[in-house]
């Protein structure tokens, strides 16, 4: 029920959390990030049960977000690998771990950071930023909804 | 169970998952930034059981996203509104949305623009930036876990 209506919501925000908005969904995300590339490295790092990953990874790979490659002897052996798809969303958990970073463990307690390599430092946190690439004020900006055609 | 082990979870992530990591939670934020404030208004404008919803905003200002604030008749009528730290999860919802439109609804086809007012110019889509403020790749990131003292 709740899933269907949020099928039905003309929004973004609503459409994605419907593709990727699960705990375990966004953790797996995260953790293919970080290296995980095989049923067994997810199972381990997350700590989940093997019907749930099983269920998670294939919607992912359903919805185009992670694909499925053979590795090894063919048809025996898998890796799971995200897609452009999956790659976008590295801003969204960006977005959400500089929030947590600030609100949940405060300034200089994270317990990860994300360095560029070639400078060594972190990277810089996202704020919304105009078309011409200066930061924005939320009292600035302006919903404009499309109209049907 | 799920709730208590992503309590555990060393990372900013989980944790903000664990804070606003449910679909609802998040509409009711981005319903906010859009400018509900009343019960009634988000009632409406969600479709939510009235049940989910006062659970959902008590958890919200228990959390410290959003206030309850007094207005009218002192004690009889209430607005939400998101605090600083609600406030500072505009990225999270932008990156969301800027996902969506493009993996979801794909070019042109987004439901809703968000303007900057002084360009009248859609935002810049969200990417991470180096600490000099140029994006960087995937490929040039390193994740340092934090060594527990």
């Amino acid at each position: 029920m709740a899933r269907k209506r949020f099928d039905d919501m003309p929004c973004s925000i609503a459409q994605t959390l419907n593709l990727v908005g699960d705990w375990w969904t966004l953790l797996i995300i995260r953790d293919a990030f970080f290296g995980a590339r095989r049923f067994a490295e997810f199972e381990t790092r997350l700590g989940i049960a093997k019907n749930i990953l099983a269920n998670r990874l294939s919607q992912l790979v359903e919805n185009g977000i992670m694909q499925k490659v053979d590795i090894g002897q063919t048809g025996t052996h898998y890796a799971y690998e995200l897609t452009e798809k999956g790659r976008d969303l590295f801003p969204v958990l960006t977005a959400l771990r500089q929030w947590g970073d600030k609100w949940v463990y405060g300034e200089g307690c994270a317990p990860m950071d994300v360095i560029e390599r070639k400078s060594g430092r972190p990277l810089a946190r996202m704020v919304p930023l105009g078309a011409d690439g200066t930061p924005v004020a939320l009292e600035d900006l302006e919903i404009r909804l499309k109209e049907k055609s």
